[in-house]
C-alpha cells in the first residue's frame, strides 16, 4: 500500500515516513514475521531511542520521564501543543499501530516547529498496549496521575514479573507526584490506524474521532467436573466448556441489544484440554466496550447475571471478577472542528467516528484537550503481522495536524 | 481407600497389591503429583521391566515382542489363558488405570498357575493410552494385526515425533507379519478401574463388562476473522469462538438424543486467544462413543451437519476431519457367565455394564474370547493424580479371575 510501492511518489515526507516505519519495524522483528515490542522491555526502549535519535538529529532536546515516556521539545514555551502515540506492540503485532502515530507526529512537528508562537512537543508514551500487563496506557496514565505505585506492584505479566520490577530493570521508577500531563498542554493530537474497516469501506482517508469507547473487562471462571469422556453418561456431567459456550453466546446476544456496544470473549482456557476428558475447568475473559457509559455498565451487569444463571442451571460453579473498568471519553469538539476545517479546505472526505479501541488520547483527554485522527488500515486488520497502512495517509494526517496546530496557535492565548 | 490404611488388613495378597501399586507409582512420578508414563517412552519401559522382574522373581519366563508388549509365561501350553492390562499413563495420570489390571493379573496368575491344565500368560500391552499419539491400543492392535507399519510412520506426537522413531529409539520395530493375538488364546481377562461412578453409586465392587463402546473422533477447524475487539461492530464479525460455542452445544444436544451415546468436546484451541481480539480461528475435537454402532455413526453424521450449518449461518469456514473410528465391541457371553457364577457363589453383588472407555480387551476380542472385570474408582475419577482404587478390590477381582480360569480350564478342550 506504500506510495512508493504504488506509484513511485517522490514526496520527501512520504518517503521519510516509509523509511522510518521500515526502520522501526526492524526493532523487535520476529523470526516468523510480525513485531514484538512488549511494554517495558529492551525492545520498546530501543524504539524510543530510535525516536530520540531522529529528534536529536533535527537538533531537538529529548527527555525521558521517570516512567519511560520520551518527549522531544520542538519548540520551547507553555502552553504547548503535544503530538504523539506509542512504540510498544502486542505479541507478534504489526508495524503501524502506534508507530504510524509517532512517525506522523515527527512529520507534523517538523512542518510547524519554526512557525508556532506556543510550545510544541512530541511524545512517545510507554506501555500503551495492555498485552503484557493486562492494563493498557501505563505511561500516559502514570504521567496523568492515574496510575499509582500500588498498581506498579500489583500488575504482573504472564510470567509473574511485576511491572515495578520490569520498569526498575530499565532504570524507571513507580509513578510518584511527578505528573506532567496537565493544563500546560494546549491540545494533544494523536494519529493512529483505525483498527477497523469503516474508513476503508467508505473509501475515506481521514477519520475524526469524537469519542473513545471505554472498556470493562471481566474474568469468569467456571468449575465443573473433569470426567472420562467415555465412561460418564451425559446426565451426570458438569461440563465447564458447555457452560462456557452458553455464556459466550449470551455475551454476543447482550452486545447486540445495544447499537453501540461490542462484547467479545477473545480468550478462553480449558483444563485439562484433553480429547477424552469432559472439561472440568474453563476461564474466559470478556471485553465489553461502548461509547455510552450506561450501556457499557448495563451490559457488564447482564453478563454477570447470565453467567450466574448458566452456573445454576448446569450445576457448575461460576465466579466473576472485574479486571478493569474504563469509562468512555468524549473528546473536545474545538480541536476536531479545526481539523475538520483543514479537511474541508482541502476538499478531503473525512468521517467523524467513535473509536472502539482505547488510546493514550483518552487518558490525555482527562487532563487536557485532545483529538485523534484515524487513517485506514488494510482490511481493518491490526495487532497482526498482516497490519498495513499507507505512508501517504500518515503524511496526509501529519499535514492536517500541522495545519491545525498552525490555526490553533493563533486562536489560543 | 487401601485396606491397610483402613483396617490394617493382613491379607498378604492385598498387602502385595498395595506394595506393587506403590512401587509402580514411583516410576514416572511427577514433581507436582500424578504419574506420567507416556506410550513408548523410557518411563513406560521401566514399568514393563518392573513387571518382568516380579514375574522372573517368581521363576517365570518373560519375553518382549517386537512392538514392546511384555509377556510372562506362568504355565506353558496352548491354548492358553491370557490376563493383563497396560502400564502407560496419560500426562499427569493416576496410579490405578492399567496398573491395577497388571498387578491384579500377577495375583490371579500366581493363584492358579500350578493348577491349570492349559497354558497361562500375563501380558502388559504397550501404549494403551491415546494420550501421546492420538491413537490408543498401539501394542494390542499391533499384536492383533490391526496396526500397520504405515500407521507407525503416520502417527506423530504433539512434538512431531513419529511413533516409528519413538519405538525404534527403544529398540522396537514397526508391526510386521508377527501377530500373536489369535485363536491360541482360550480367553483374555482384563481387570480395570471403571473410570465412572456406576459401581460406586450402587455400592457394587465388581462390574462385568458386556460391551465396550466404540469411538469416533472428529477434528473440526473453524476459520473466521481475527478483528480488534473494540473497533469491530458485532454485525461485521466472523467470530470463530462464537461459532464453536454453538457447535459445542449442538454436540451435547445430539448426544442426548440417544440413550447410550456420549459426545464430548474435550479439547479446544483458540487463536490468537487474546482478550482484545475477536477469535479468528478455533480447532476443536469431538469424541463420540456408543455401544451401538448405528447410533455412533448417526451422531457423528449429525455433528458434521451441524458444523456445516453453523459455518454457513455465521459466514465462517468449517472443515471436519475424521481422526479415528472404532466400532463398539460386544464381548463373549461365556467367560462373563463363568465370572458371574463365581460372584454368585461368593454372594457378591455384581453389575453387568457396558464400558464407555476403550480398552485392550476390545482389541483382543476381535481375535479371541475376552472379558473384563471393573472395580470402582473413587468419585469415578481417572486420568488424574486424584485417581484412587482399593487394593482389596484389585485382590478380589484377581481371586475371581483365578477362579474363573480354574473353571474354564475344565470346560475347554
Amino acid at each position: 500500500m506504500g506510495a512508493t510501492e504504488r506509484d513511485g511518489s517522490c514526496d520527501p515526507a512520504v518517503a521519510r515516513v516509509e523509511r522510518r516505519l521500515g526502520e522501526l519495524a526492524t526493532i523487535g522483528a520476529d523470526v516468523g514475521g510480525g513485531i514484538t515490542r512488549l511494554a517495558y522491555t529492551p525492545a520498546e526502549r530501543e524504539a524510543h531511542a530510535q525516536f530520540a535519535a531522529w529528534a536529536e538529529a533535527a537538533g531537538k532536546r529529548v527527555a525521558v520521564d521517570a516512567v519511560g515516556n520520551t518527549v522531544a521539545i520542538f519548540a520551547e514555551g507553555e502552553p504547548y501543543f503535544l503530538i504523539g502515540s506509542h512504540l510498544d506492540t502486542v505479541m507478534h503485532g504489526g508495524a503501524y499501530d502506534g508507530a504510524a502515530g509517532v512517525v506522523g507526529a515527527l512529520e507534523a512537528a517538523a512542518r510547524i516547529a519554526d512557525e508556532v508562537r506556543h510550545g510544541l512537543r512530541v511524545v512517545v508514551f510507554a506501555g500503551e498496549e495492555g498485552a503484557r500487563f493486562g492494563r493498557p496506557n501505563l505511561g500516559s496514565a502514570a504521567a496523568a496521575g492515574l496510575l499509582s505505585a500500588t498498581d506498579y506492584a500489583r500488575l504482573r505479566d504472564a510470567e509473574g514479573a511485576m511491572l515495578a520490577d520490569a520498569a526498575a530493570a530499565l532504570g524507571f521508577s513507580p509513578p510518584s507526584a511527578e505528573r506532567w500531563l496537565d493544563r500546560r498542554i494546549a491540545c494533544f493530537f494523536e494519529i493512529h490506524i483505525e483498527q477497523g474497516r469503516q474508513l476503508e469501506l467508505s473509501a475515506t482517508r481521514i477519520g475524526l474521532v469524537d469519542a473513545i469507547a471505554g472498556s470493562i473487562r471481566l474474568r469468569i471462571e467456571i468449575t465443573g467436573r473433569p470426567d472420562h469422556s467415555g465412561a460418564t453418561p451425559m446426565e451426570i456431567r458438569s461440563d465447564a466448556l458447555a457452560a462456557a459456550s452458553q455464556l459466550i453466546l449470551a455475551v454476543e446476544e447482550i452486545a447486540r441489544q445495544y447499537r453501540s456496544t461490542v462484547a467479545t470473549v477473545g480468550r478462553l482456557e480449558v483444563r485439562p484440554n484433553s480429547v477424552t476428558t469432559v472439561p472440568g475447568h474453563v476461564v474466559l475473559w470478556v471485553d465489553i466496550r461502548d461509547v455510552d457509559a450506561d450501556h457499557q455498565r448495563q451490559a457488564a451487569r447482564l453478563v454477570f447475571e447470565r453467567a450466574q444463571g448458566v452456573g445454576e442451571a448446569r450445576g457448575v460453579a461460576v465466579t466473576g471478577e472485574l479486571i478493569s473498568n474504563q469509562a468512555p471519553v468524549v473528546l473536545d469538539a474545538w480541536p476536531r472542528a479545526i481539523v475538520r476545517g483543514e479537511c474541508e479546505a482541502r476538499r478531503l472526505a473525512y468521517r467523524v467516528m467513535p473509536s472502539g479501541a482505547g488510546h493514550d488520547a483518552a487518558i490525555v483527554a482527562r487532563r487536557a484537550p485532545a483529538t485523534m485522527l484515524f487513517i485506514p488500515c488494510l482490511d481493518g486488520v491490526s495487532h497482526s503481522p498482516a497490519e498495513r497502512a499507507s505512508p501517504d495517509d500518515v503524511a496526509l494526517a501529519a499535514e492536517l495536524v500541522a495545519a491545525a496546530i498552525g490555526r490553533a496557535d493563533h486562536l489560543i492565548a
